[in-house]
């Protein structure tokens, strides 16, 4: 694909569309869009705008398009495979003008959103409402709605009430070529015509730029549960996991934390967490609903469970501030082992009950290539991620043989009836590994549909496939 | 597109890949495979096979389209949208062998089977184990899975847990060329590359034959109760409906009857439903958990909100036999109104608190071009089956005036943010109306999608869209 650098003419155009205030050059805005949260990756574009509805990213786009000039999406750059970097240079959109709440629709449990909106803005102005939006990546104070269709990502709660995708009835795209269209309908059941809706959901900005979401949404549930359990043994704490579910109880959250996380947690927020030296993993549960006393049943059921699982005394959160703060702790894992040092995020995913095997696995593979791994996440849902750490490892290692090790890992996932990621996308990072995930027939057919939505391949480019 | 005929090669061809006694040219089968549950619709196949597996699909369609012969795959032929309809002749791949339940795996609450498994063999295979398919088709006694993917099926059950779509994790499909391919994997979350699986699903099956389907399944709830609520006026029942959302509360099933519709259906089977003559239409209400109390306060909490909306006195299913009986009637709604007359099921839906405005336009609609209509379905979901019967029309209004008026109901649905299909799909009766649904933009993208999958168009030809 050759692509062309953006002249004075391009921008000028550019700026007769969006205003020369909402274009930029500058060396800092550049720089603030070169990155994202995605390893210490940077990737100069040669221009950032700022554009304020679709209508104004259509015209854009028919400029790029005819210019074959590379265009880069950007929600809020809290993604981890890469994708919002501009890794051919060209232009970013910036998002972040697209902040509306367009409507809450309380009759029909629905809501227009643009995509530049925070996703704990949006959750918090339906909540108000007595409303649910579920899905709550970790990033959730800072990361786009757009951004979160984008990877379909996912949170703790995926595990009872699913991820990004499954809240998506309809949005509104612009194509790279410009053409503006719908992909649905603002229904809960819908035969009509081809799934275009989940097709852009989780492209990852490859087939287009997301402009408006309609959003199914839930009653609130009122109450909720949470509960720490240590184990002595990481391996027992994940198969307590599916031993939950088979006892007929789908919990609102289920996380894994390794010892190793949650002391990297401990000196990253004013955290405490007990942590006896004989303990080697905890669950994070929490139970939600309508009725507190149901909760309770189900909380004393999951503790006898947990027991025949060799874990150490549950210990519940009795107040809304102990919640908050296992909260917190959960979420700042992430940022937690990345202030420690330099990482490689794997997003492992099988099904629930391989974890103990993805977990061994992950662990028999560090040993063989010389790396170690922290491992947490979402254990409900089979979704572990595994932080690799630099730490002392030679750059050259880093860049060649820690490969070796992450292929094995993703190997043993696909082995087990799992796949390479499960809520962060394949974006810039992963894509050398999609090969273990489809063969070529299923590669080709993904190819050709990015190839009908985007037959100059300015959109995104270099992002999910090798070439 | 030219398709070419079916020869004595081409037969031998393909019996020395199933065995010469699954290929069939007598005139009786290739009847019995003429039609589906649509309409009164006919179209003679040129031969029928009936394959074991995903190879012999995979052999017989490298044959079909090196010769371009159109293909047309066949599961139980309950639609109501003409999908398997062989419009073009040629072969009917029909899916009876694949009648499998490969594995019920309680470890990981998944399910693999085959696509001509009955609906309700499977459910019924699942709760043995107390676990809960939820898929429900008012055809599930007969519907094979196969085709509730293909059109992505719905049922009462849909409003809480969500329809086939929502199920599907992954699947076996054989490519118009070919090709063997798995769309995606068995895990709960998946940001690896596009979503072929759910651009398969609800293709209608157009895109590839479906031979193997990974399902997720969930624990069985374990109680339900279920009321029947009987309203003075259509339009109040419908207001009910988003009501009892607006409350929190989520039923398991919230069908809606209109007064002929239960008529007819007394007629048809022997069900007793209590019917005062100033009583409209019905609303069937159904709340399922694992807490009968919680059960018993949330329809006390649902019977107040109703009285607001003039209904007459709430009437409970008590036993078992009432809750079957009841439920008898509402699947043999369809069947009933066919038994009576000719007519044409127009699936439509919108979101659910415009279901009010979209029954109160069918009727004028309906009184504007001269038809009568039977509604019900599923109102929870906003997907109302408009029935429209033909009685005393004559066949030249039958074909020119009363599609006019449904073309203005599908028109009324998407100027309420609903469309054409809520779980019938497009296939062969309403593809002349898919243009209200989706412009050109849109539709070339479909097609584009087509013609990627299926180069020379040979699988399941004409349907969907109109060229």
């Amino acid at each position: 694909m050759e692509f062309t650098k953006i002249n004075e003419k391009v921008l000028d155009e550019i700026r007769a569309i969006v205003g020369a205030e909402f274009v930029f050059t500058q060396k800092e805005i550049l720089e603030e869009s070169s990155r994202d949260y995605t390893e210490d990756l940077r990737f100069l574009p040669e221009a950032v705008v700022r554009p304020a509805n679709a209508d104004e990213i259509s015209r854009i786009m028919k400029i790029c398009n005819r210019e074959r000039i590379p265009v880069t999406p950007r929600g809020a750059g809290t993604g981890l495979s890469g994708g919002a970097l501009p890794v051919c240079g060209g232009l970013v959109i910036a998002m972040s003008r697209f902040n509306k709440i367009i409507k809450i629709d309380e009759r029909n449990l629905q809501a227009v959103v643009e995509p530049g909106v925070i996703n704990q803005v949006f959750q918090d102005a339906v909540m108000e409402k007595n409303l649910f939006y579920p899905p709550d990546p970790a990033s959730r104070g800072s990361c786009f709605l757009g951004g979160n269709l984008a990877e379909s990502a996912g949170g703790p709660k995926a595990v009872k009430y699913g991820v990004t995708k499954d809240y998506v009835l309809n949005c509104e795209v612009v194509l790279p070529t410009g053409e503006i269209i719908w992909t649905g309908a603002n229904v809960l059941k819908n035969s009509t015509g081809y799934n275009l809706t989940q097709l852009i959901v989780g492209s990852e900005g490859t087939l287009g730029i997301i402009t408006k979401i309609v959003f199914k949404l839930l009653p609130l549930p009122t109450e909720n549960l949470l509960m720490l359990v240590p184990f002595f043994s990481s391996e027992k704490a994940c198969e307590a996991v599916s031993a939950i579910f088979r006892a007929g109880i789908i919990p609102s959250a289920l996380e894994f934390m390794e010892r190793d996380c949650i002391e990297y947690v401990m000196k990253f927020v004013d955290v405490k967490i007990p942590l006896k030296d004989n303990i080697q993993a905890h669950l994070l549960i929490e139970v939600d609903g309508t009725d507190r006393d149901v909760l309770f049943k189900e909380c004393e059921k999951i503790s006898e469970l947990l027991y025949q699982y060799e874990c150490d005394e549950v210990l519940f959160a009795d107040t809304a501030q102990q919640k908050a703060d296992l909260w917190r702790a959960r979420r700042s894992a992430g940022e937690a082992v990345k202030s420690h040092s330099i990482y490689k995020e794997e997003d492992t995913v099988v099904p629930r009950a391989e974890l103990p095997r993805l977990l061994k696995g992950v662990k028999e593979i560090g040993a063989k290539y010389g790396f170690r791994s922290v491992c947490y996440g979402h254990a409900g849902d089979g979704n572990l991620h595994v932080n690799i750490i630099k730490e002392a490892i030679s750059d050259e290692d880093w860049n060649t043989k820690v490969p070796l090790g992450i292929r094995e890992i993703f190997k043993l996932c696909v082995e087990l009836g799992g796949t390479i990621s499960g809520e962060h996308g394949i974006g810039y990072v992963q894509k050398g590994y999609l090969d273990i995930a489809f063969n070529k027939t299923q590669l080709d057919l993904m190819k050709g549909i990015k190839n009908l939505f985007d037959p100059n391949g300015i959109l995104n480019p270099k992002k999910i496939f090798v070439n």
